[in-house]
């Protein structure tokens, strides 16, 4: 059996993941922000200097949706793909988009910092190994029924392909419990810190499925050991085509920054973002 | 909303669908066997005649295999294909094998009369998107933490693209319980043909992952009403490059056949395979 | 480590338990149904004559109600006991009745001729060694979050204290589906017959929480291997005190009998209640 | 429907609960921390003085201990009890012990200064009374497949009976995951502090099963705003008669108690045991 390329045998350092400047793992911290989708330019355009201005590393947005029903709103595809790419350059700011079809892979590949495989995706393997042959961190959400060692291991498919820039991404598993949308594994964090080199974030957002549990969780999470947070906001959640009741404002967001940034300078002098 | 095609309200008669001579659903019952993989020609070669003999209507096998590991055995791809057409042809059994890559979709509706969708795929929408616009049926698979609604909405997908000819299939669901490989959810049975016009179909190998749970489970499905059955068989289970554990041997699949019949004739004088 | 008094290394012949005049185990099928809690004398002296003449072999009602919250109708109690018992002793049907505190054995010991231990107390160590020093016969619901073994070795708590007389009985477990009220795990059912000598039966009214999936999940687990069926049954489900969604009415109950009654037949000759 | 006395709609304000010379609660961060069981009282006269130097509030040991099998070390009963209370007397630190049956509620309630209710018996509705009515604190553990709503609706059991002193202890709740032991729902403990006033502690000891996690995870609980902790502790953990691989020896403990200080203290001033 050959030693897995995620292992801690593997490696014993961390792997610190470098986007622009930024970075994540090996101590630096990074929060990524954004809307669920990318609805339209007016939202990015407003969004992005806003999160820019509270510290954020990071800009995310779906262009692609997965979405349960085929009667949803599917996003803007190649156009939302330019407005947040456009959204990205006038701050400054990379930014993290999902990829849901290979044959996608050059359009988003084109405009994305972070390529990002959503959890439904997690053992698309096709999808898993096109992103293992490319250049560009990929961010790999944990799937909502799948244990930390098929998380791991699906990470080795991307891995094995050749790309070493995987940013594990925490986002809750499915439980009986339904007050929450899905039930965060804090534990899970840790035990891939243990088990793993590879940086791992939190998305308290699809965790939780709540904004008013979103900024209790993400200071859980960080003081836990992740290496940075991916936060659904919206310039007006109640009006967003997906996922408002879970997203922050960005007042709300502001503050979420400054109460975790407490919980990491308590803990280490190392920040991500420099 | 417009009526979800998948409905009762959509059709009230159940959707019967016909595959060379058999056919499933509005009171036909069907049995599809084979190995979890096509290991090599030998096998299918060996099993198809054994399997037509006792009355099996279609032969399974994957070509395309994922494999929580990258470094397992990943199927025989192309050749794959081909020895398991092969292996239906020369005994006039219809054949049913995944597809995993929108990209390879020519490939599998070359050599497959029903192409299955596994439940990793289950909100692959682009995969169900690809096979919604073809004109041969398609075997949808429960995804493992896929609640009853996500699973009919996943098969909306393939209906809302033209293809009427979907078969669910139930394979067990992920819970606590680790005595077997998965927990089959009889009830979800019984709730689909009540939400829908569907015919589903019952996994029972993939469900319990234990041989000697494998026929009563299925003669329980059967009598819970579902239409019928897709079983792993192996004319070696303890050298089978995968799921051997699970597998039936030829003999125990034709006792399993002729005790399920005897449930489905004291319920209802119609029979799949005519 | 001694030889589990539950296991089939212990005893190769299944158990048969007989109450009254009919019995449970060892090829014997049995039919349990009442209401959820006995409301009144009249519902009782009601259901009862029309239990019988169906072929019901004993007759379940609460009279301790454990619910969720303080302040739901926690059942009558004595009263409720006594009801009970009179309603079984007008028909001749033995009577099945839950036990929840150690303190109220006396009583329920003085009336029920089957004691229950509900889901909730499947680990209430005390409750489980005081049913083991009876000489009455008891059913034990699997906890909803149990796995098989935890809930063969609280069997082992009433067997190692003397009691053999122990009817399992499956009612489903907690999952991430809610679309039922809980999931019916069949493969439990196989794997108990696999793993004890101990007969088991299904609850299908609590495992589904819907009456219009309690006849064929009935179906399913007899055919499955299930000893038996414990099921709701109310004159008015609407107008229940509890779990009406999940009730037959005795119409209802007639045809599930004859429905199961088809199963069994055709599957083995030895029938309950002889 | 009336008001649920453990709703934030009936007090506004953070209930606060005092023990000897410390709290929990309303600002107050209390750390419990002792052996799984009371094994022999030399375990617990080494184990208290260390506690107390370290700046543990109360000392933990079960002495009726619910365990799988019959034939597993039940805990020394009586004698558990007074060796704990002796222990805690010599260093002046409360108590806190598990009661299992209601006829030991005397016993209990004599030597300990809490009451514990473990997950088993969050919906022992007779125990809950029990308690309801005494004039001690409970600490309250929720059940391993409890949601949210039903383990406050067990607390209201106590609250009603008239003890407004319940203490709700989140342990990990049980999942498909089993790498850990159970899945630590942090996000519980934030929505009990948003539904209601009560304290909630967290239990990383048997939420994870794993010593290596307890730390990161203890903080993680403390920075999403747990009232406290309650953690399993050794001399040697290897040789624990219960929970060994989850036990923290108490060196890590007290390395454990300074990360959990430096997060509270980056949070917020107000600290518990004054």
């Amino acid at each position: 059996m050959p030693l897995k390329l995620y292992s801690r045998e593997y490696s014993k350092e961390d792997t610190t993941i470098r986007i622009g400047n930024f970075a994540v793992g090996g101590g630096a911290k990074a929060i990524i922000a954004g809307p669920c989708a990318v609805e339209n330019s007016e939202l990015m355009f407003t969004l992005a200097p806003l999160l820019k201005d509270m510290g954020v590393h990071a800009l995310r947005g779906g262009a692609y949706k997965p979405r349960t029903s085929p009667y949803s709103f599917q996003g803007l595809g190649l156009e939302g793909l330019q407005i947040l790419y456009q959204a990205g350059q006038r701050v400054g700011l990379p930014v993290v988009t999902e990829l849901l079809d290979v044959r996608d892979f050059d359009q988003v590949y084109q405009y994305a910092d972070i390529i990002q495989i959503g959890s439904r995706n997690m053992q698309n393997f096709s999808l898993l190994r096109e992103v293992g042959r490319a250049d560009k961190p990929v961010l790999l959400k944990r799937g909502l029924a799948a244990t930390i060692e098929e998380w791991l291991l699906a990470a080795e498919y991307i891995l094995s392909e050749g790309n070493r820039q995987v940013i594990l991404c925490e986002r809750g598993i499915r439980t009986f419990e339904n007050y929450t949308r899905n039930t965060l594994d804090i534990a899970a964090v840790a035990a891939v810190k243990h088990l793993s080199h590879l940086p791992v974030i939190v998305d308290p957002s699809h965790a939780t499925g709540r904004s008013e549990l979103v900024v209790p969780v993400s200071k859980g999470a960080m003081a836990a050991g992740a290496d940075g947070l991916i936060v659904e906001v919206h310039t007006n959640p109640q009006q967003a085509l997906s996922d408002g009741v879970q997203s922050l404002c960005p007042e709300e967001l502001a503050q979420l920054i400054k109460d975790v940034q407490a919980i990491i300078n308590c803990q280490s002098p190392v920040v991500g973002g420099q």
